[in-house]
């Protein structure tokens, strides 16, 4: 079997872009005791990725690691038969192998790409950052930015259904429509609209803004930061936009000198002991209808560059998968 | 009677000197109903009142108002006869005139100088960013600045209290010495030393930080930073070192992404009601020897700007307060 594989390339200093990334077909190995190949089916295309490609974390000229779910192809280890549904962090890869202690079955009612979305760190990271962190009240103004993206998407319906009043922030036309029309925010505005976003924000949030969902950073947490209430919660998941510019110039949080206001820059690695009540309390919400997740697919290991490049700029809603193979 | 009052002349814009403040002396207005004039004994140096002197909150050519403690002279309110112990938000002048509903009072077991000090918002402001939020465990680094400041000292003895390993930052060695022959720091590092100060935290935490009680900021926080534990506490309490320069760089909060850190920039103002309680705590802990809080006197409210410059640059130890009068 001959396996294709997406080695990195270089690093995107400053700029990412496909030339980051490089195809390569190689005989697949064995598995070693305690070890299975796993084939994929879906790769999870998650804008941190692009902070680990810029650091030591990936190693150039190797595989990514990612999020990704699949099937067991071979088995070296009795307690994973072949057939067995997985996910773990396995190669941008057709078939990965994987010692077993690295792996997490999935559940006979989550689908794979679910496992690794909104039932998987996606909607865990939503949940500790929306929930556990913000404490929304039903008299609290909730602000996303990335509202229509993998993990805002959740955090803004989240906070909906604990009662607050929830503004989106979105980059298009598009994304704010499908906000409020799809996934029930009480109003949303652009950072690319007619006016600066500053005026937008205070003319959504009339009372202030106790809690700020970041995913973005930059500008967008600019201009969030004269709005915030006494007492806001800054649950701070991400900075996209400074990620292909990290010389420019971070906001200056001292203002928030005496507000009361706390930030906390949560990692879900640190509540993953809760991913099996998480997963399953999101999975009950998708099957009632209560909470809506969209994942766009690109079909093909070779397009996974471009489906992460998509996931980093692209004009996508909700969750950018790779697929690989039959649809399961 | 004539009253000598210490006017806001100019704002502190950029530079804070005594060109800033004007003494004038005016008759003394008698109470109205409902209102008390306050011989005051001492005013509070703070340097949090650095900003608001910057800021609309304080009139030009109106006299400063800033935390203060006295005894009611005359009284227009029979709830509030004459004699009476108080505090409150007074003039900087050697009398105010002062509605009962500001004023608080001071119990018979605490001095004057205290009340608006140790077992005052000062004690207050460091319980709650120390130990409500910052909830030091035994095995924890804490790192204060200002560390023997008139909260910043209160802050580290506390987190020493509760069993934490306790690390100071000062910029003398005066004050080093003072952190850890009387305060019982574990260790105090310079910002001012032969070593930058990254180097001297990096030796005197070997494990790394887990709470940071900042009241400095800039290139003392960025110093700590890096040494930062995962799910650091970040009490945020002031930043002396930006108030001259509001200009200079903030350190940039977003490499914090993913730590799990969490920072706070507490208001006391969201606390005062658990001002009795830790006031008599506090009180306690003072009159069995396990607190040492040391006061600075600068006598005459002709020297109020003097002794405010030295609680914002000076190199004193612990509080400075201005005394006015015989000493009570």
């Amino acid at each position: 079997v001959i396996n294709t594989r997406v080695l990195l390339a270089k690093r995107p200093a400053p700029k990412m872009d496909e030339s980051c990334f490089r195809l390569e077909l190689i005989p697949l190995a064995a598995p070693g005791p305690g070890e299975v190949v796993v084939r994929s089916r879906y790769l999870s295309c998650d804008p941190y990725l692009r902070l680990e490609m810029a650091s030591e974390r990936f190693a150039l000229d190797q595989p990514i690691r990612a999020r990704a779910a699949g099937v067991i192809e071979t088995s070296a280890d009795p307690a994973w038969p072949e057939g067995t549904r997985v996910w773990g962090f396995f190669d941008w890869a057709d078939f990965s192998v994987v010692p077993t202690s690295a792996l997490h079955r999935v559940s006979a009612d989550t689908t794979l790409s679910q496992a690794i979305g909104a039932q998987g760190m996606n909607g865990l990271t939503a949940w500790v950052g929306a929930l556990d962190f913000g404490r929304p009240q039903p008299a609290d103004t909730v602000v996303v930015s990335s509202a229509v993206g993998s993990v805002g998407s959740i955090a803004g319906q989240l906070a909906h259904l604990a009662g607050a009043r929830v503004v989106g922030i979105a980059g298009s036309e598009a994304k704010l429509r499908h906000a409020v029309d799809d996934l029930g925010y009480d109003a949303a505005v652009s950072y690319r609209g007619a006016h600066p976003l500053g005026e937008a924000l205070t003319a959504a949030c009339p009372n202030g803004i106790d809690v700020y969902f970041d995913n973005v950073g930059g500008a967008v947490l600019e201009a969030v930061l004269p709005l915030l209430r006494p007492q806001a919660r800054l649950a701070m998941c991400g900075s996209i936009s400074r990620y292909d510019d990290p010389s420019s110039t971070a906001p200056d949080l001292s203002r928030l000198m005496g507000s009361g206001a706390t930030a906390q820059w949560f990692s879900v690695h640190h509540h993953l002991h809760r991913l099996p009540q998480v997963s399953a309390a999101i999975g009950r919400l998708l099957v009632d209808g209560a909470l809506t997740y969209v994942e766009t697919f690109v079909d093909g290991i070779e397009h996974a560059p471009t489906a992460f490049l998509q996931s980093l700029h692209g004009d996508h809603v909700g969750k950018v998968l790779v697929r690989i193979g039959d649809v399961n």
